[in-house]
C-alpha cells in the first residue's frame, strides 16, 4: 500500500524555486499581520502567505521567520525557501542585490534560521500564488554543513536517530500537523456529543488491571543490595513510594466506567502502556489511547458512536490538513486521498462474527461484532444466546484493528460469576463492582489507539513514526 | 479564603423539591431530543432541560435518564429529582399515581438509576423553570440502603476514601466538569493560536531531565534474588526493558524546545511526575502539565501569552460553567466569581523580581520576573546585567504560583558554559544543544500545573480534590 520505508522520502524538499522575475511590488504598508495575538512580536506565518485564497495580503509588508530549505542565486537575486512549521510549503523570499544587509545571504545555508521583513508579492512561478520580496534579511542562526538533514532524501530509520531534529523534516513535521489536527478534532467531536473529557490515572496499584505485561513503578534504590526485603526475602513494598506494588496503567477504561456511572459519557485520552517485549511496526512501549465511555448505551450505540468519530476526525483532518494529506498521497499511498474519502463519505459495514468472512475485503471500514465470549474479556456482557459476548471491533483496511470496544456487563451476579469463572477475584475488583450494587446502568466504551489512527489516516506505515519521541524495548531515548 | 474541609458540602443535596401542583401540560409529541448524534437511544440530558432559556422544549416528550438524589411522596403525586451528571441541577419529576408504572416509585431511593418518558411542562416551583411530568417511569438499577452517599453531607475526606463513587456528588461532579471546560478551552486556545499539540515522552531514560525525585520504570522482577547484576554486584539494567534506567518524565519541556524549534509554536498537555515524599495540599505524584513552547518568542512574548492564556480558559469555564462555579461562589469561597471577574477583565501586574515586595497584596495576578540566575535553572537565559535570568513567575491570590516560565538561552556557547557551571555535562545534553548548534532560534515558554489552575477557577483548597485518582505517597487506589 504505501511506499517501502527505504525508498520513502523522509525530507522531501521541494524542487528548485520556480523562477521569479521582478514580481508586482504592491505597496508596502499597513502593519504586519502577526502570528498570533497576545502582542507577540509581529511574525507572519507562512501558512497565512501559503494559503491565502484571497487578497488581503498582497502589498503588506510581513516578517517572516523560519529556517532555510534552499537557496538559489541569481545574478540580480537570491531565492530563499523559508519554511516555518505551519504548514507543509515553505515561502519563496526573493532577495534583490541591493537590499542593504545582502551580505547575510551567503549565510542562508540549508537549516539557517531566518528573519526576512519584506512585501507580498504575486509570484510570477508556479506552484505558489505569492512570494515575499525581501526588504531586510537577518540570519537569527547559522547552521554549519555538518547538519544532518541537508537537501536530500533520508530514510525514516534514519531520521528516527535524530528525532530531536526529524519534525525539521516534511514527513515527520506533516506527521505532527496531522496528529494535532487528529487530537483536537478529537476534543471537539466529544465536547459537542456532551461527553466530559476525563484524565484518568496513569499510576495504578490497583490489581484489576492485571494482564501481565506492565512496567512496575518504583522508588525503592536501583542497588539490589540496598532494596528493603522481608524475612523471607521477598522485596519489602511498604518501603516503596506507594507502599504496595505500583504499575503504568494498560487502559483508562475502568475509571472510565466509574465516571460514566455518574457523569454520563465522558472520555479519556491519555498514554498508556504495554511492556510486551516485541519489535513490530505495530506496537509501541507507550502510545496514547481515546476511551469513551457511555452510560445508557448498548453495543448498537457505542458502534454509532465509534463511526462517528472516526468519520469526523477523518473530515477534520482531510478540512485542515489538505496539504500535507496530498504530500502522504503523493509519495507514501497513492490511494490515500482515495480511502479517506470512502471513510468520510460511506457507512461503515457492520458484520456478526459468526458471519463474518475474513477474506471478504471491503473497501471501508468494518465492524466485527458479537464475539465467542471465552476469547474476550470478563468484562463483556453476555448476550442472551451464551456463547457470545456485546463487542465489536472496527477494522479498517491497511492498519486492521483500529477500535475496540464492547457493552460492558453491567449485572453484578453475571459479572461476579465471571470473574470466578475467568479466575480472578470479585474481591479485588469491590470498586468496581460498586457501580453495578449502586444504580447500574447499561454503559457501553471503546478504546482508540491514537498512533494506529496517524498511521491510517497519513498512510504511514510505521508507528514509530507517528510519535513523537517512540519506546520500544532498548529504546526510550531523548 | 474557602471554607474548612470538614464542614464543605461534599455531598450538597438540594432542599425538598418545589411543590409541583398540576403543571402546564403541553403537547405530548414529536421526537425526544436526542442526547447526542449517532443514532443513540433518545435520552434528553438533563443540562438541557435545566439550561433551556426558550420554549422549543415546552410541551415535547422526553426521555430522561440518570440517579435519584431526591423523592417525595405526596396524595396524588411523587417529585423524583433526577441528576445525569450533565449540570449541577437535577430535573424534578412528577410522577401522578395514575401512571401504569407507579408501582416503580417505591424503588426509587436515592442513588437508583431511572429511566423516565414524560412531557416537558412549566414548573410552578420555585429554583427551575421546567419540569416534566412522567408518563412512565422504570427503574434501571435499584441502590441498596448501604449506598454510602446517601442524602447528607460528606467530608471531601471521606469522599477520597470511595474515590470511584464521589462523582455522583455535587462537589465532585462539579469539579469534573469544570475540569474538562478548562481542558478544552486549554486545545481551543492554542488552537487559535496557530499552536501545535505535542504529545511529549512519558517515559525517559535521558539523563538530563535529572532533578532528583523521579519514579524508576521497570520490568525486571520484583524479587530482589532475581534480579539481574553484574559482577561488582550493581543491577545490570542491560536487561530490563530498555537497556538502561528509565524513568517518569518530569516536563516536556526539552521535548517541547524540539518541536518548537521545527514547528514553531507547540504545547504540551500530558502527565507529570515528582516522587517527593511530600504529604501536603498542593502536591502530588501525578499531575497534568500544559507546557507551551514558542520560537521566535522572548520573556515578553512568554508572559503576554500565558496572561492570553489565563484569561481565555478562566473565561470559558464561567460561560459554560456558570452553575457548577455558583456552587463553589457559595459553598467554598465567597470571593471566587469576583476573583474571577477580575482575573478576566483587568490586565495583570508585571514586576521585576528585584522591585517585587512580597507582602504587598494585589487583587489581581502578578508576574514577577527576572528572576536571580543562581537560584534558577541552567537552561534560562542569561540577561545582559549578568545576574539575572530571562524568567518569570505568575502569581495569584489563594494559589500562589501557578506558572513558571522563561526564555530559554539559545546561545550554543553561553549554554554550554553555564552546564558546565551548574555541574552538568554537556554531553548528557548534545540532542539539545544540537537545537542551539542548528539554525538556533530564540525561545520562550511555560509550564502551568492544571490541577493548580483547577483548584483556583473552582476554589477547591485540596488538591487531591481537583484530580479524578490522586495519587500521593502511600496511596494509588482505584
Amino acid at each position: 500500500m504505501a511506499m517501502s520505508e527505504g525508498s520513502s522520502p523522509g525530507v522531501t524538499l521541494p524542487e528548485a524555486p520556480a523562477s521569479a522575475g521582478e514580481g508586482a511590488v504592491g505597496d508596502a504598508g499597513a502593519a504586519a499581520l502577526a502570528a498570533g495575538t497576545g502582542g507577540r512580536a509581529k511574525r507572519t506565518r507562512v501558512k497565512a502567505i501559503m494559503e491565502a485564497t484571497d487578497d488581503p495580503l498582497l502589498g503588506k509588508t510581513v516578517a517572516v521567520k523560519g529556517w532555510v530549505r534552499t537557496k538559489r542565486d541569481q545574478k540580480a537575486f537570491s531565492f530563499v525557501e523559508i519554511n516555518d512549521g505551519s504548514c507543509m510549503k515553505g515561502v519563496q523570499v526573493v532577495i534583490p542585490q541591493d537590499v542593504p544587509t545582502y551580505s547575510a545571504v551567503e549565510r542562508l545555508t540549508t537549516g539557517a534560521s531566518v528573519s526576512v521583513t519584506g512585501v507580498v508579492v504575486e509570484s510570477p512561478g508556479k506552484g505558489q500564488r505569492f512570494e515575499v520580496k525581501a526588504q531586510e534579511v537577518h540570519v537569527v542562526g547559522e547552521c554549519p554543513t555538518e547538519y544532518p538533514l541537508q537537501k536530500k532524501r533520508h530514510t525514516l530509520e534514519f531520521l528516527r536517530g535524530i528525532a530531536h531534529l526529524r519534525p525539521r523534516t516534511n514527513t515527520i513535521a506533516a506527521v505532527a500537523r496531522v496528529r494535532s489536527a487528529l487530537a483536537q478534532a478529537t476534543h471537539d467531536f466529544f465536547r459537542e456529543e456532551g461527553f466530559l473529557y476525563l484524565q484518568s490515572p496513569i499510576i495504578t496499584a490497583s490489581d484489576c488491571e492485571g494482564a501481565g505485561e506492565m512496567f512496575r513503578v518504583t522508588t525503592l534504590p536501583s542497588e539490589v543490595s540496598k532494596v528493603p526485603t522481608l524475612e523471607d526475602g521477598s522485596t519489602d513494598y511498604s518501603q516503596d513510594f506507594f507502599g504496595k506494588p505500583a504499575f503504568l496503567t494498560v487502559s483508562g477504561q475502568l475509571s472510565g466506567e466509574t465516571h460514566a456511572c455518574a457523569l454520563g459519557d465522558v472520555y479519556t485520552f491519555g498514554p498508556t502502556f504495554r511492556a510486551e517485549n516485541s519489535q513490530t511496526t505495530r506496537h509501541l512501549a507507550e502510545f496514547w489511547m481515546i476511551e469513551p465511555e457511555m452510560s445508557f448505551a448498548d453495543l448498537r450505540d457505542d458502534m454509532d458512536n465509534a463511526e462517528a468519530f472516526v468519520k469526523h476526525v477523518v473530515s477534520h483532518a482531510m478540512e485542515v490538513c489538505g496539504s500535507d494529506l496530498e504530500f502522504f498521497n503523493k509519495f507514501y499511498d497513492k490511494e490515500l486521498l482515495q480511502r479517506l474519502q470512502r471513510i468520510k463519505d460511506k457507512p461503515f459495514v457492520r458484520t456478526e462474527h459468526e458471519r463474518w468472512l475474513a477474506e471478504t475485503r471491503y473497501d471501508t471500514a468494518v465492524f466485527v461484532y458479537d464475539y465467542p465470549r471465552d476469547i474476550k474479556a470478563f468484562y463483556m456482557r453476555d448476550n442472551e444466546d451464551g456463547k457470545t459476548v456485546a463487542a465489536m471491533d472496527l477494522l479498517v483496511p491497511g492498519v486492521g484493528e483500529l477500535i475496540g470496544g464492547s457493552q460492558r456487563e453491567e449485572r453484578l451476579e453475571q459479572l461476579e460469576a465471571k470473574m470466578v469463572e475467568f479466575n480472578l477475584s470479585p474481591e479485588d475488583y469491590w470498586w468496581y463492582n460498586d457501580l453495578r450494587r449502586y444504580g447500574s446502568v447499561p454503559h457501553a466504551g471503546y478504546g482508540l489507539g491514537f498512533e494506529r489512527l496517524v498511521c491510517y489516516v497519513t498512510g504511514v506505515e510505521n508507528i514509530r513514526d507517528a510519535i513523537a519521541f517512540p519506546r520500544s524495548p532498548g529504546s526510550a531515548e531523548f
